[in-house]
């Protein structure tokens, strides 16, 4: 039996649950969680905001731990060693888009916190084509957040050719936003931080912001007008995406990776005069996901963390702060 | 004086008019016009669409003719010479756009028919570098709508980096769509065209369309689902952008070449999973635009036209015909 936290129904209070896993599956790992954090489609999964979530359900998809048992079929990967584990569990591996490295695009993906227990859990199990080494040179806790957030954020960095070059704006600072600041900080942009809280100045700048604008004042956002290569939008609330439109150069990218509520309302004048672009991006293929934990060793990327014991109490407790954004900036809990 | 059609008002019919052209620019050249083709944007500017036109107005903006004259410090160009002139008469050529081959981009830009007049004259001035050399293997007539049309579809497909190996819809087969499938053609390319007409399915296949499909019918156009690399949209209509998206390829994008009246709705979802992309293009710098002439005299693209001699009564029911949505391919009026 796995001993775990579940939510029993839609936005139900996390309580103790345990699982019988099965035998395990030839290509999977069991890893023996030591730090989960907790991410906002965690929030989305407990509230079963996309319609898709079973109970009860195990959230936690940042996981860092350590291997305790391997399939037959697993070649890469040995007990004892340290890894970490994010929002994708598995992909089918053999269409099109896997062979591109592209498996977080897989039509058979699946997550692992869907139909699957999560990390918020003594142990977890997952393919082990989805389980990544950790360089030694990353804290278990702080690497927590680069397996769901991290990669969400470096993903688009890296796809829309971000360099010392450009002039690239991050609109959200929470647990997403701050750590593209900390990367951008690394590929050595101008970097200008959106954020609805002032509050958040002089932490934005000391992760590396260049400028900081409280873009709950439309007319402090539109100072910027035609100045960034990429806008990156982390947030899951309905902006005026217009005026975002307005603040990237020709053939700027405004790229979402929060999935905000509704539809977009953009007009087509500003994409065709100024050829900008809007695009999505979702976490990253498994290279790119290796790519970027290489780059957060090396660069000394590390999340800010409201690290707490992996308890009841404080399991709820996190998620409790999530709900009201109070989490400063990513909420991990350890064993 | 040069002899014109000129709109007086908004809406206007195309009347003769004549002006005085005054001293030629330094870096000027007079064209003695051979060609003009109307394009939908002629439209737009007699009907002042865009709220920027002035009367009277002279329209025309895909222009073939011979150099006449030249001011002092026109280099590159001689009396003549056989040129092709398109949306764009000038540009400041100093900004950063401007030097990265983003003429078309610059704020400074001047359009042929905004603020001075355009081809449906006997002759036109414009920055002797916006006059381009035409290659000799282009038929004068068939050449002119490139100029515009042309250089408005060619400059996506490049942008998009579309080859033998892509699968490329374009939606709308008019002047601009029946290039673009005479364009993908030589790209060698699997196309599909959409179009309301179904009565457009022999031609389009017999230009290069590989599939035709009757896009009144939106379960005709979700047939495609996920397979297209880039859907080229070339209609000014308001579409249902969300059949459309599901139609890409997961990193497929979805480029806006016509420009739709108010807001474009999109589901951010799709743009989230799948990670495809919105973009607009507006005609193309410079070099892209030489390419392109290039490109259309070696692979022989020659726009089909409804060709007529340049007098009030032909131009007039040349834009009539336009406004009715009749003419195939495109309207050239020669003198």
């Amino acid at each position: 039996m796995i001993a775990a936290f579940a939510a029993r129904e839609k936005g139900g209070r996390l309580e103790p649950f345990e699982y019988e896993p099965g035998p395990l599956g030839g290509s999977d790992v069991e890893i023996a969680v030591a730090h989960c954090g907790l991410c906002h489609s965690d929030l989305h999964l407990i509230d079963d905001a996309w319609n898709r979530s079973r109970y009860p359900l195990v959230p936690g998809h940042e996981i860092v731990g350590t291997v305790v048992a391997c399939g037959p079929q697993v070649r890469e990967l040995r007990p004892g060693q340290r890894v970490g584990v994010g929002w994708q569990r598995g992909a089918c591996l053999g269409c099109d888009l896997c062979v591109a490295g592209l498996e977080n695009l897989c039509p058979e993906q699946q997550a692992t916190c869907l139909g699957h227990p999560g990390g918020l859990a003594e142990r977890v199990r997952v393919d082990a084509r989805f389980a990544f080494a950790l360089p030694d040179d990353l804290d278990g806790a702080a690497a927590a957040p680069l397996l769901c957030g991290g990669i969400t954020v470096y993903a688009p960095l890296r796809r829309f050719a971000v360099g010392p070059h450009s002039r690239v704006a991050v609109v959200g600072i929470g647990g997403l936003g701050h750590l593209a600041l900390l990367m951008l900080r690394a590929f050595g942009c101008e970097v200008t931080a959106f954020s609805t809280s002032p509050s958040k100045r002089d932490e934005a700048l000391a992760m590396g912001a260049t400028h900081f604008s409280a873009s709950h004042e439309p007319l402090a956002v539109l100072e910027h007008t035609n100045r960034f290569n990429l806008v990156l939008s982390t947030v899951h609330a309905r902006l005026d995406w217009t005026t975002y439109l307005r603040t990237l150069r020709p053939r700027g990218t405004l790229c979402l990776v929060g999935s905000p509520p509704g539809l977009l309302q953009l007009p087509a004048s500003l994409r065709v005069t100024g050829e900008r672009s809007v695009a999505g991006s979702d976490i990253g293929g498994r290279a790119t996901i290796r790519e970027m934990l290489q780059f957060c060793a090396r660069h000394k990327v590390a999340p800010r963390i409201e690290e707490s014991a992996m308890t009841e109490a404080n399991v709820n407790a996190a998620v409790q702060r999530l709900r009201e954004n109070k989490v400063r900036y990513r909420a991990v809990l350890s064993r």
